[in-house]
């Protein structure tokens, strides 16, 4: 009696109240759920920008536009770094040469990948030019992937997996699979600077956590 | 007795759900609130381009990095193109020169501004690189603005009032307003690529509005 959750009228309230959210949007639903592992400490850079990389599935890719005179032309796009929560770090695209950034990174490779905190809805109040909202900027470049290799193959799983419309996606489009070869890492997760994160910290970061682990069990 | 809405015990539950939500974030519920408009039809570009920068409240700023052999370099930023809902479709930042992307921009102008409809919640299923789900990049160059000019006072309130900390944000790191001059409107709102868009019919859209209402009421 004096436990409310056991009610059932409790539980029909609760069932309406997660329902109601998760009719919202069931990609948005699905999406949240694979969004389990919690935000690392900000102490700890590379663990934070693998988070940061592997819980968001858009971003905004920049290229140099040839047609602008060489201004930086940032374009939104999805992209997954791999199988949720086992990923690689590396961002792989699904990309046409219709759209400019594809066209563009054929020229000109130079190219950046940005990510934030905010959409992830662990910042809270917090503004999202606010040191303490994380971001994550991968700097590098971008480079078409062969079409028949065993890594296309994965990133094409890693892909669909995470944005299941993409396999309906016109085949007249040609969309092809870019991955970005990072050269830099800028991270901001707390007051102080950017963090000093070097590719190779940030690409071994789960290598080193499932070493580890071996090592622990055996 | 027939009509549920008019139950008090489904106004509670209501009022249960809609506190709920808003309880998620405050800062969030007020965005939420301030988002009245709705989508403009995606044949009208400069209402939905004019939409997407105004309800909006951060986004990518794309710099030429000369740090990174002139590599494009993409920042998260937040912005204000005005008060809200009587933006002027011109993005103002609030940058410090700590930050590599205010350093570059005034060694080297050429910038671009990135925003997805995705963040707004009125994607629904659909895939944010999916071209129903509407994405708008201008590009032109970054401008300092003279700290004393109208213009610049206009620009902070503009900015403090959808980002209420960056008032409190520390005096000792000599934040700067900045404008972006646009110069090249990339605008994705529906299939069949781009929707072409001039600068001019981007920021004369309110102002034509308003003459036509004025118009009509005359």
């Amino acid at each position: 009696m004096g436990n409310p959750s056991s009610s059932p009228l409790f539980s029909r309230f609760s069932f309406l109240i997660i329902s109601l959210f998760l009719l919202r949007s069931p990609a948005a639903a699905n999406r949240l759920l694979l969004r389990l592992p919690s935000k690392p400490d900000p102490k700890n850079a590379a663990a934070t920008a693998r988070w940061l990389a592997g819980q968001n599935f858009w971003g905004v890719l920049s290229t140099i536009s040839s047609d602008l005179g060489g201004a930086p032309f940032g374009n939104v796009v999805s992209y997954s770094d791999g199988l949720p929560n086992s990923g690689s770090g590396i961002p792989y695209f699904y990309l046409t040469e219709l759209d400019p950034t594809a066209k563009e990174a054929l020229k000109d490779a130079r190219s950046s990948f940005t990510v934030s905190e905010y959409p992830l809805g662990t910042c809270g109040n917090t503004d999202p030019e606010n040191p303490s909202c994380a971001k994550l900027t991968l700097t590098g470049k971008l480079k078409l992937l062969d079409n028949l290799s065993a890594e296309a193959k994965y990133a094409r799983h890693a892909l669909f997996t995470k944005h299941p419309e993409m396999k309906d996606w016109p085949i007249g489009h040609n969309f092809k699979i870019f991955r970005l070869d990072i050269e830099n890492i800028f991270l901001i997760d707390w007051f102080g600077g950017p963090k000093p994160l070097t590719p190779e910290q940030y690409l071994n970061y789960g290598k080193i956590q499932r070493y580890l682990s071996y090592d622990f069990l055996t």
